[in-house]
Formats: C-alpha cells, sequence, structure tokens
C-alpha cells in the first residue's frame, strides 16, 4: 500500500501523460508528437542513399536517441498506469512496444528497422490533442457507415475480382507475352491497374483487338468505380441523418416525428409536447 | 420406385452437396472452394514461364486431376439430384460444366484451356458459404440500383462514345501519326483512356494544341466520371430507403400491407391501427 | 393544292421516315443507324496506314457511297417534310446537313472529310429507336441536374484553374526545363494531368521537393474530384425526389404531405382524401 | 472638407471601379478581366523558349505595360475608395498589391517575377462581373459543405498519410532500389501516386510480390477515393437542403421564424399559422 504522497506523483504523472485535457498533459502529447516525426523523418531520411553515405553515424545516434526515449516513456507509462496488463494489451500499448522493438530487433536481423514505420501508427495520437470526442464521433460516423456497407463492398469486390480474373486472362491471350502480358498473373494485375483507372503504363496493349477490350474494360470501370462510392456514400448520409433524427422529438398526440428538440408544440396539431 | 434405403442415402448426400446450411454441406462446399481456388492457383502460375519450364508436368497433372475431380462432382450433382435436366440449365449448372469441359478441349485445340479460368465464376459459389441469405439481399439491393439506373447509364455511355469519336478524330488531325496517333481508332483508344482519367502514357499528345485539348478532355472527364457515380449514388440511396420502409404495418381491418410504420389510420380503409 | 394521292403517298413516308412508332419507321431507323455505323467504320479503317495502303479505292467507293445515299436521304427528308425551312434549322436537320457535306468539301481541300465524323452524332437517332419518351425522361433527369449545378461547377471550375495556374507555375519553377516541365503553358497542362488523377507519365517529378509538391496536389485532387460527384450526385437525388413527390397526395384535412397516389384514406388523421 | 463637384466626381468613379452593377461598372470589369488574361497570357507564352528567343523584348515590353497598367489602376483605388486602409487588408487589395509588386521585384532578383502568376487569384473577380449573389450563394453551398465535413477529411488524411507511410516503406522493402523504389520518401510518394489512381508510371513494381501489393494497394485506393466523395456528397446535399428548408414561415404572434412550410401551428407559441 502506498503512501498518499507517492501517490499523488502518481495521479498528477498519469494526468500528464494518459490525458490531454490539462495543459500540461496537452503540452506533453505535442512534444510526444513532435519526437514521433521527427524520428519518422530520421528513418525516411537514412533511406535516401546519398544522405546514409553522408550522415550514417548522425542517424544511427538519432535513431537510438529515439528509440531509448520511447522505450523510457513506455516502461514510465507501464509504471504510472493502474492495471499495466490492460494497458499493455490496449491498442495504443500494443503500438507503443511494436514501435520500440524493432530498433533493438534491428541489431539483430538487418531491414528490421524499417518496420519501426509502424511507429507512425503513433501519429494516430495526434487526435488525443485536437479535440478527442468531436473526432471520435466524426470517426465513428465513418467508421459505422464503412461497417454497415461490408458487406455491399464484400460482394462488390467479389465480383470485381472474378471480372479481373477473366479480363485478364483474356488480356493474356490476346496479347500474349510479346506485348508485355508475360502470364496470367501479371495481365489481372494489368486488369486491375486498368480497371482502378490507376494506368501506369508500365504494361499497354499493342494490338487493336487488346486495345478494344481495354476500352471496354475502361468504361465498365467507370460503373465499377461509381459502385463503391455510391455504397459509402449513401451509408454516410444515413449515418449521418440518424444522428441528427436523434436529437428530435416526437408528438404524444398525433405522432408526428422528426420535431426539432427547442419546439414546444407539434407544428401538426397544435399540441404542447 | 426405389427403396426407402437408397431414397435416404440419396437425400442425405442432397443436403450435403446442393446446401450449406447443415455442418456437413457447409464443410464440402468449403473443401470445394479451396479445390477451385487452387486448380485456378495452378492455371495462373502454369503461365509464368520460368515456373512453366519448370514444373511442366507436376502443372499438366494437377490439371488433370483437378479436370477429373470437378468432372466427378458433376456426375455425382446429376447422379443425386431429382430433376438433371432443371440442374443442367440452372446458372451454377452452366458454369460447372463450362469449368470442366475446356480441359478436355484442350487435349485437341490448344490454348483451349485458359478458358477454365472461367472457373473463376464458381467463386461465387462462395456466397453459399457465407450467410447466403443477407448477402443475396445486398446484392439485390445493388442489382436493384444498377438495373433502375440501367437507362441513364445508357444515355450517359451513349453520349461518352459520341465525345470519344469527335475528340479521337479531332486529335488525330491535331496530333497525327507522328506523335502516336497512328489512326482514328487508336487515336479514340487513347481518348477514352483519358476520358476514364486512366492515362497509360503510351500515347500523350506532344504539340501545344493537342495538350490543351486534351486539358479540356481531362476537365470535362470530371464532370463525365461525377455522372455515373451519381447515377448509381442515388439508386442505391433509394433502394435502400426502400428496403428499410419495407418493415411496415398491415391493416387488420382490410388487411392492406406495406403501410408506412408512422401510419395511424389506413389509407385504403381509414380504420384506425 | 396536291391531289390525295400524293398527300397520302407523303403522309405515309414522313410516317416511315420521321417517325419510328410503326414497324416500318422503326425498321427505317434501323437501316438508317446501321448504315451510319459502318460509315464510320469506313472512316475509321481508311485512317489506319496498311489497310489504307491496300483498299485505297474500296474506300473512297464506299464513301462516296455513303455521302450519295445521305446526300439523297436529306434531300428526301426535304421533299417529304411540310415546312422544310423548320426541319433544315432543327437540331437533327442541322447535323444531317453537316454530316454529308464535308466530303464535298473533301474533294476541294483534304483533310476535311475527317470531320464526317460529325457523322457520330447521327447515333443519337438511336434514342429515337429504343422507347424514346423512356429515354428523354431519364435524358431530362440528368439534363435538370447539370443545369441546376452548372453555376456550382463554374464556381468549381474557376477554383480549379486557378489552383493548376499556380502550382503549374510552382512546378515550372521547382522542377525547371530539365525535367521535362519545358514551360509554364506545359507545367499547367501536367498539373492537369495530375489533379485529374490522369496521370501520364509522359512528364513527371524527378527532384524531391517537386515529389512533395506533386503528392500534395494529388491529396488536394481526392477532395477536388470529390466535389463536382458531390454536386451532381445531390442535384440527381433532389431532382429524382421532385420527379417522385410530384406524384403524391397530400391531405386537406391536416396537410400530410407525400401520401401515396393510390391512398383513398389519409394515414395520419384518417380523413378521406 | 471636398466641394460637392468633386465627390461626385469621386462616388461616380467609384460605382464605375468598385461596383459592377451599373452598366459602366460591369463594363470596367470586364475590360479588367480582359488585361490580367492577357497578361498572365504573356507570362506564359514568355516562358516558352522559341518564343522567349524570337520576341523576347516584346514580352519585356507588355509585362511592364501590364504592369504600370495595374499599378496605376491599384493607386487609383486607394485614391477614390473612402477608407483605403480597409481596401487595402481586404482580399482583393491584398491580391491586387501581391500581384503588382513581383514584376518590380524581378528587377532587383530574377525569377520573381514569375510570382506574377498569382495574379491569375485575380481572375476571382469574374465572379463580381456574372451576377454576384448568385455565384456567392452556390460558393456558400460549396464552402459550408467542405467546412462541415473539415473534420472527417482531417481523420480521412491522416489515415491515408498513416496507410501511405506503411505501404511505401514496404514496398521499398519488396522492390528496393534497384527497381526504382530508390529511398522510403520516394515510395512513399509512389503509394500516393498510386491511392490518388493517379499512376504515372515513371516507378512501377516489377518483383511479383511488388505488383501483388500494389494490386492490393488499388482495391483499397477504390474504398479510399469513395470516401471523401461520400463525406463531400452527404454535406452538399445537407447543406442544400438546409438552405431550401430556410424559405420558411415565421408566425404571426410571437414572431418566431425559421418554421417549416408545412407547419400548422407555431412550434413555440402554438398558435395556429
Amino acid at each position: 500500500m502506498l503512501e498518499p504522497a507517492e501517490k499523488d506523483w502518481r495521479k498528477k504523472w498519469y494526468h500528464i501523460i494518459f490525458e490531454s485535457d490539462t495543459p500540461a498533459g496537452r503540452r506533453f502529447d505535442v512534444l510526444l508528437l513532435i519526437a514521433i516525426l521527427s524520428s519518422l523523418l530520421v528513418i525516411m531520411l537514412e533511406s535516401v542513399p546519398k544522405l546514409r553515405a553522408q550522415y550514417q553515424e548522425q542517424f544511427v545516434m538519432l535513431e537510438w536517441f529515439f528509440t531509448v526515449l520511447f522505450s523510457i516513456e513506455y516502461l514510465v507509462r507501464l509504471a504510472i498506469v493502474k492495471r499495466p496488463i490492460t494497458y499493455v494489451w490496449s491498442f495504443y500499448g500494443i503500438i507503443d512496444l511494436v514501435s520500440t522493438l524493432p530498433s533493438y530487433l534491428a541489431m539483430v536481423l538487418g531491414g528490421a528497422q524499417y518496420f519501426i514505420v509502424i511507429r507512425s501508427l503513433r501519429l494516430l495520437r495526434v487526435f488525443r490533442v485536437l479535440k478527442m470526442v468531436r473526432f471520435i464521433g466524426e470517426a465513428n460516423v465513418l467508421g459505422t457507415a464503412l461497417r454497415a456497407s461490408r458487406h455491399k463492398i464484400a460482394v462488390f469486390l467479389i465480383a470485381v475480382i472474378c471480372i479481373n480474373f477473366i479480363m485478364g486472362t483474356v488480356m493474356y491471350l490476346v496479347e500474349g507475352p510479346e506485348n508485355g502480358f508475360k502470364s496470367i498473373p501479371v495481365s489481372i494485375y494489368w486488369c486491375i491497374v486498368t480497371l482502378t483507372t490507376v494506368g501506369y503504363g508500365d504494361i499497354s496493349p499493342a494490338t487493336p483487338l487488346g486495345q478494344f477490350i481495354a476500352s471496354v474494360i475502361m468504361i465498365m470501370g467507370y460503373g465499377v468505380i461509381a459502385v463503391p462510392t455510391g455504397i459509402v456514400t449513401s451509408e454516410i448520409t444515413r449515418s449521418q441523418s440518424k444522428e441528427e433524427s436523434s436529437n428530435s422529438k416526437s408528438c404524444s398526440n398525433c405522432n408526428a416525428e422528426g420535431l426539432p428538440m427547442q419546439a414546444k408544440y407539434c407544428q401538426h396539431c397544435g399540441a404542447e409536447l
């Protein structure tokens, strides 16, 4: 059992590190975000050949500095939080761990340090600094919309995949390896590139027939790209209108619905609400 | 006339092979899906030059294994189902046949085996494994939406085709064969590539005037791509709201159905609900 | 003044040529469409170098055949219609003329024959063959939607053009002629290619700063491409809901609106309609 | 204190230069627009190498002509307007200044003259010539829609940026420098190019695994591009419906405003309307 002083000390730091509604807490989170961003910047710049050639050791040093920093932060969080286990298995807890481990792994096996980019997930902390609640609200609208439309999206995706399989094979037969359609997987890749209107141009039909089929695929791509947009849009519209209608009265006299909250009388029958 | 034992045997297998609401039936369908997917994988890998060079005979063997497997499955289905004819001409029946025949044809004429990719249509069976009903419902929403908007889409497509014809010819005259616009068909192909915002870059305008016209086409492409999206979106929104309003009251007096939930009186007989 | 026989003769042919609700009229229009399509096909194929080299004179012959055919058709239309002037200045009248003249001009000045592709506008006649009325209805929905949103589109376009001007110049300064951004017009062209997500790749940023700016432009392009879609979609939704609400009753007793046409009693107050 | 004559003179010119509801004012604005456009044209053409080589001094002359012209215009505006300070710091005031200064700076330091393209912002004056009010209204609808959806967009953008970071790094590890993915920043750039469906093709995956990941990113890009569209669309729909509902009743009893058209009783005081 801890003596009060210690407990206060803990509580104080808990507010600073885990919450952001106090000025101190906000300041801490902002500093943390800056640290995260600069650590990401270091990793990115390190991957640029000429910069690596020049500033090799500086990068390594900075890399270690941030790793140690985040490790300390993680341990402090563990020390301060009431139930460490729940934190460890929480969304942010896992990200915090996963984004610090790799640089230790990097000593053992090479390349692993790149996975530090998972650290970019820590940017999600930005939501805590900004007015958390509101943003979560917005995110929920998007989330529910996407969740509600997941079945339609699935139906749609399977259809798209079948189209890609068939069209990809057809193009492989029409164009053949000599025009860059080296194999069925490659021409399925090309078909996806076309249907999503990305169109790299690394592979493109050369025969008249191939170009005709490609044109058909593109025109199809039109309608195809319209479908997910339509699904998501209608879902967002609905989840929004629900959110709005959820703050509206209904009249007990004439059962009229969707009356504004500030209404004192029903606009249809005049009855007092 | 069959003795009961035989009939039971049939019924049991019918449930396993044709239905997927029993655990056994579901297990069968899952195995079938895995078989289909792996047969598709074989065909795809077979088309990769270096793999074909190395594992030629393995591929052929696997290919034959799956063909025989699916042939047996098809015959079993024929044997078990009550009315074989209706099955043969059913949607799945045709697909099942068409996806097994090619490899037999492949012996006679080359290349035919590629059409086995029609087998990818069998992936649609995935809907049987997943909660069929719900997905079919979702698919219906999409289906009705697309069906309802087919006239608008047609109007739209014909307009797009006319634009492509005219713009394609204009670009052919402006850029000419020396800049890759070899012929009118080719520059119509380019025009579709541009209007659908695919933009391979295999052909791209080189003259200032050509680039100006291209810019106009692209800006147009904006509005153009907005139209089908708009059509489909509004249709989906509608077909969804219809589906929702379809959970409605019925009148106890005149048995009228499909009355809106907030209705207080039957709109047909005026009786209070 | 014409004797009846002649008048009947005229009326009969008027029905055949100008209308398509009679079997004869439909047959005529279908034949006409086939003629138009095949004449377009001839022009397209003629532009393919190797085909022109081989079938030069056949193409010219066919070209003349169709020109004469359409000229005759035009004259017949003039002869049969009651008010030739009104036909000449009508939408179809102008197209019919403009799509036959060029080949005569082609004798004088070369290249002119390509404008015969204006003939593709004649494809609009397809709407006469298909169930005219319904399609016109659909077209109207689209038309009104686009007309209603023309101001927003204008606001949007001017904004986009300004963005393109400024970003184009910035990229010209950043990348410079050595990376393909030869001049401001060219890099404005590039900016449009990017913002519309066409992305040919004939010009693409090479410097890190250029690539960063390009990324910003693309992310912007996201929001940007969302705007016209949003505008058109909401307009279509509205013009459709209007169309629907236009066939709905309202209750004279409780002023409830949007009651289905077949309703005999108000669902809110039970009053007879 | 000014004698009336002078004041009238001022007022008259104020109406001409600052307003566009009088014929004279509109004429002035149109001329101004033409001047702006032609000055932009000069800058653009000047940047074309061969034109600059040929017409160097003419361009410089024209450049100076427009600079002087706009400087005079700016001074006149200052002289005529009642509160010069408020004009100087107004939106148009700043643009007018910023779009004339650069050519003076250009004498000191090179390249600066390109920033004259900020002058393109002056094109916004076009809204004054067109029916200002209506367009501002339309712009407001778009503005409010975008403002209302800014939080969702933010959520969305941060998510997209995280995806790009992670996917970019993954592709860097998979494809490596030998396939054009020179560094993490470059492959993040590639990832943005792909996710936004721009697809230049200056960098494109070469390894099978890379192509597979790319395909996944593109399919994701589908859903991703659907989200902002959905957000903006639903916002536009709402802000429009609001605008429409804003043509509403007011209560003669309690002077409450913004009552829906179909309301029969005031929702605040219950009085019959």
